[in-house]
């Protein structure tokens, strides 16, 4: 059972600031083990990364066969039937022609004393893309990490995908294909982020390096930051709808299990100003639960984190629903055009009941790696500004730094930086000469 | 002495990667002490905060001092002689139109299918600046970090500024209120990260918290990193000047001069295409070191870490200079913008000779938060885009879910998601009733 809160209970508040305090994931501490696995990585590159390959992955490998051959890549792709291939088709393109509007101008004006000031933005050069093996190697976040990348102008992007037993996933490949990824690495776990970070004779080192994992994936991340760039650390995911009672109730059901099911410490939130209308949503997930193939992870976390929350108006159910900050939020209201106004912070809004969630994780065009674990606060989905870089230009004329360097110099002096305001005064008594 | 390299010379590779690869800065290893503080901040509040201020800054402070009242910022700004304020007025005007320009649009648009897509910037609520006490407290970086804050739509914005010994800068005050700041607190240190983080009686807590610090400070923000966001964690900073021999030495001298004033590790490097131009500038750095009030420092700095390299040609400079990404670029030479365009990876660039890198620091209106330590090759500076976030939007129509529904519920099916498939087919077996 889930919790069932009325916005107008005296003991609301509290109810509600406990859901939105609740830890749902414990990391275990794998720190020590990822700077073990990282120091061997840079201390013997191949060799470390081949070692471990064979003791986590059970998989005997050499420097030739680290890298997918493109005749291998062939193979697995050619094993995808038609229905699969059309689908992952679909979803590149939409995906392709979303992220291509994100791109940002350059900019570049001429102020009145002949001061130029702009900026312009580069790409990355080289990306890495972690994609995890096994039961969570979804062809999906191939496309949303790497199609960005490429329509940033990534020249080079290497993904690593570990290969348990020497299984690889035929859809993972055809989705690194079909979004022009240029190598691809039968590794994972800290060892393929330390060889993505450092390089090794094998594997060039990259900039940037994005993608979902494992704990030992998430340490190995956040102990290369800096000497590349990662994306968020992910944490446990949600999803939050917002619906009035003229909803079928199995469809609100289902959007709120296409969360649950991924992870028994998702969230599935649902706020209504009917309260009848929640109580028949509660009744449809307990119906679908009985036949779910993921019943037993999605009841898990329906029963922990699973909410049903009555309010007053709708307008209550925006404010709380910014003070949740979700990664995923559904507005299936009459107007949800208006309601989408009063939202200050979310990853993503899927307006109206057509548009379950489960569109925007595959083809609506999106990205689907999104903030989760109430960053949405502070922090925006994967976009092609990942991927880009701003550098700031400004040229200043004669009659601009006469115009301006007194001022820096003034500043340069009150901070005790006497040689910025040299660097400054020097020239405009040359210019005075 | 600086190293003095020749692109041409046969151990320049070997001796470029050195420099490149120089570890210019050790942290001391902080983090056990910063995770006491952040605990007791946590469960103590402003207890916590103000025995610890009374400890590291010798400062009794109560609830009701711990924040200035606008009296005390009045008395303070009173204090700017008329010439610091007209400095600091320019500068804070300068940076508000560059940075006014950020503002990326949102976007909205509708497809063939009647499917609407699109996207939507919304500011952070609250954010958090740091603002380092003593020696190193520089009103300029209140002005670079609140502005874009402010300009971005932050609604409160508060910032923290130990004050040993109870004394003040009265120039960061004036900044502040320059800048719109809503909130100043008389702390620092990790307890201060802390309380902006989790909030305590006195100080409501933020979404983001920016600005530079000392290692405490530093790895307290690491530690409540994804609780808020943050800004990078600034390295050691570096310039670089690629400069022809039509330049006057002494102001070359003077510009590497203004970075290695700042620290010991930070780095000042000349590229230039006339060996003879070269000498003669580490003749005017010598001479300037003679007589330069921070001598001591950036005497160090240039040479554990200076460099003079002479190369073939400019193409070749641009080349070297992309491999260092250095943080700040000045680009000296007779065609500027031509240079600039071969500039893959740079923090932010100077054209020309006019444009001394202390424009940058004060007034020139672009952020001087930029990426230090080789790591421009994949982030920005500062900018309005830190205190913005972008909410994805999609609205599906009957029609859209017909044409694109069905490749999503495939895909769900391939990644054994069964209730997003479900999502989607629910709703289109409904359309087909």
């Amino acid at each position: 059972m889930p919790q069932f809160l009325n916005a107008n209970a005296p003991d609301f508040e509290s109810r509600f600031a406990a859901l939105l305090g609740a830890k749902r994931e414990d990391s275990p501490d794998v720190d020590a083990v990822v700077a073990d696995i990282i120091a061997d990585v840079r201390a013997r590159g191949d060799a470390a990364v081949i070692e471990l390959t064979a003791k986590f992955d059970r998989l005997e490998l050499t420097p030739d066969t680290l890298r997918f051959s493109d005749a291998d890549i062939d193979a697995f792709c050619a094993e995808v039937n038609d229905e699969d291939r059309a689908a992952l088709e679909l979803a590149a393109e939409r995906i392709r022609a979303y992220h291509a509007r994100q791109m940002p101008e350059d900019a570049l004006w001429t102020e009145e004393t002949g001061a130029m000031l702009g900026w312009r933005w580069t790409p990355v050069s080289a990306a890495g893309l972690y994609v995890p093996g096994g039961l969570a190697s979804y062809p999906s976040s191939v496309l949303m990490n790497a199609i960005p990348a490429k329509v940033a102008g990534v020249e080079r992007l290497a993904i690593v995908v570990p290969t348990p037993d020497g299984v690889a996933n035929p859809l993972v490949l055809l989705a690194a294909r079909l979004a022009g990824v240029d190598e691809v690495y039968r590794i994972g776990g800290a060892q393929a982020v330390a060889a993505l970070a450092y390089g090794t004779d094998t594997i060039a080192p990259v900039d940037k390096i994005t993608g979902p994992g494992n704990a030992f994936v998430a340490a190995a991340k956040r102990r290369v930051f800096g000497k590349v760039g990662i994306d968020m650390i992910a944490g446990p995911s949600e999803i939050l709808v917002i619906a009035d009672k003229d909803n079928n109730p199995d469809w609100i059901a289902l959007d709120l299990l296409s969360q649950a099911e991924h992870d028994e410490s998702a969230q599935s939130i649902l706020i209504t100003d009917d309260e009848d209308f929640g109580q028949a949503v509660a009744q449809a997930v307990d119906k679908r639960l009985e036949t779910l193939e993921r019943r037993d992870i999605a009841g898990v976390s329906w029963r922990d984190y699973g909410a049903v929350i009555t309010v007053p108006d709708l307008k209550t159910a925006a404010d709380l629903s910014n003070r949740v900050a979700p990664e995923h939020l559904e507005l299936c209201v009459a107007d949800p055009d208006a309601l989408a106004e009063d939202i200050t912070h979310a990853g993503a809004i899927f307006l109206g009941q057509y548009t379950p969630e489960a569109i925007g994780d595959y083809v609506g065009g999106p990205n689907h790696v999104l903030p989760t674990a109430r960053s949405a606060r502070f922090s925006s989905g994967l976009s092609v500004m990942d991927f880009i870089k701003r550098t700031t230009l400004s040229k200043m004329t004669p009659e601009a730094l006469r115009a301006i360097g007194p001022a820096a110099e003034t500043l340069a002096i009150s901070e005790s930086l006497e040689a910025h305001g040299l660097s400054v005064r020097a020239r405009l008594d040359g210019l005075n000469k």
